[in-house]
């Protein structure tokens, strides 16, 4: 079968993508990364999109994660209902281009009124699950533009819920009346301590941010405490709702390194154990994995 | 006292700045609203912004409320502490124009390391309560970019509170994941109502966001569900904090009728009585009592 033979593996997301030529030993041989998300990409050209990470990485098959299988990217990929594994999710590809790429689904998480999705995160869970590098139940936090809540049992993805956390702190930083505040770099340093603080013990964030705000015209704080401060009471706020019915035990923070690093700090500051895991390192097990189910 | 002859109110804000010209008897002869708020002049020309609105309404002393006062506006007026009604205010106007020109200061409420400051609405409340459009003690809210929770004691804004509602769902509108969904109009309706009672209920506001999206994409909600129902979570969040400690009795929402509309929904869903009071009959009364008291 061809794909053991070595294929490419595509996290494209929605503003960038990244690729990777994933050898017949299983191992990443080379990788790029460039701006061409989906939305760089215009409606109809998606094949010549991928014609050009051929050109980069090899005449190879691809495997294509993220939004790319989104209603905006180059076929509409349907989510795999929760639970899910690598087995289901391996069973429910989107092939196309002549069978020579697969889209991997996203998963779904429907119960009583709730719903969620999530469409990316779950070829680093599985990875992750295969590896070995987090065990068969638990919860992980997986934070990024949506922070994941993703409990794991069984060795599958048995429910999930999606905290708006990156983005909103995004959008106080770009267009809000926080932005000239938020400029400052965010640090893990005492006045983020004291914003997860906050936002773990107390549920006024929407009233608490313009606090910040008060503060700093009044006199009482300074400017360069702000973007640490309201890092960590989004990020305590998030943990908040995400800590709630926690299993024991350690948790795991799986994503990009400078993101668990900051919700790692926030979730021992919440007296809880956790573990980092580095979302690249489980994205690529996660698509070795899943190559390895590919009929 | 030139002042009692008649002179010009002005709400001068960020965006947008309404001018009134009051007579002798106290009563708006004549008014107009245009886009000039502070971001629109240019600094170093306040003078020449305040000669115009002289030639439109007449050469009459001007009496300015709103963020004219703030850093960013003609002269920064400092802020008065709160407990603070209309004598309070009066005798801290900030003088300019060779005495023919006064700043309303705006008022900072602090307590422990809570911190929150108000420019323009002070006069609202402090006009209702002149007119007795309000009672002298008692819990307002007052909707807006920044909503804000004011209670008033002896008829003095004795504490209030900033909940930014209205500026985060401008930025969901504008710039988030939700924008296409919340491009359609929202509804006092029952997608509104239960958004409000699931804010009411519970505290996974950034959270919940998500859910929306996720939802729409399951097929499990419509599209004009949407815009009402995040209108209706953001409120009702906001009215969880707000209520909270309420004094019993009538609350009373002031403001842009409507917005006073919206909240008056959501408080009688909470199950409170409320009654709306018009933003613009409390300005007026109120710029009629600060002129009584200048001196």
């Amino acid at each position: 079968m061809r794909w053991a033979e070595g294929f490419i593996a595509v996290d494209w997301g929605t503003t960038n993508r990244r690729a990777f030529r994933i050898g017949a030993d299983g191992r990443c041989a080379e990788e790029f990364e460039d701006r061409k998300g989906i939305l760089a990409v215009p409606p109809g050209t998606f094949g010549a999109a991928a014609a050009e990470i051929r050109s980069r990485l090899g005449d190879l098959p691809l495997l294509l994660a993220g939004m790319v299988g989104s209603n905006r990217g180059w076929v509409e990929a349907a989510y795999v209902d929760a639970p899910a594994g690598a087995e289901e999710i391996a069973a429910h590809l989107t092939r196309l281009d002549d069978e020579r790429a697969a889209i991997i689904p996203g998963v779904a998480f429907r119960h009583g009124t709730a719903a969620d999705v999530m469409r990316g995160e779950e070829v680093q869970i599985v990875g992750a699950v295969a590896a070995g590098l987090v065990s068969r139940s638990g919860l992980v936090c997986h934070p990024g533009t949506h922070n994941k809540w993703v409990r794991i049992a069984d060795g599958r993805i048995a429910s999930f819920r999606t905290v708006m956390t990156g983005e909103l702190f995004n959008l106080l930083k770009e267009h809000s009346i926080l932005a000239d505040l938020l400029a400052q770099p965010t640090e893990d340093d005492d006045s983020f301590a004291a914003g997860v603080r906050h936002g773990l013990d107390r549920d006024d964030l929407v009233a608490e941010l313009f606090s910040v705000r008060a503060r700093f015209l009044l006199g009482e704080t300074k400017r360069e405490a702000a973007a640490p401060y309201v890092s960590g009471l989004l990020i305590g706020s998030d943990l908040r709702l995400g800590l709630r019915d926690a299993p024991d035990g350690e948790l795991v923070a799986m994503g990009r390194p400078e993101l668990t690093r900051l919700y790692g700090s926030a979730i021992r500051i919440a007296g809880r154990s956790v573990r980092e895991v580095d979302g690249e390192q489980a994205f690529l097990a996660g698509v070795a994995r899943l190559a390895e189910l590919i009929e």
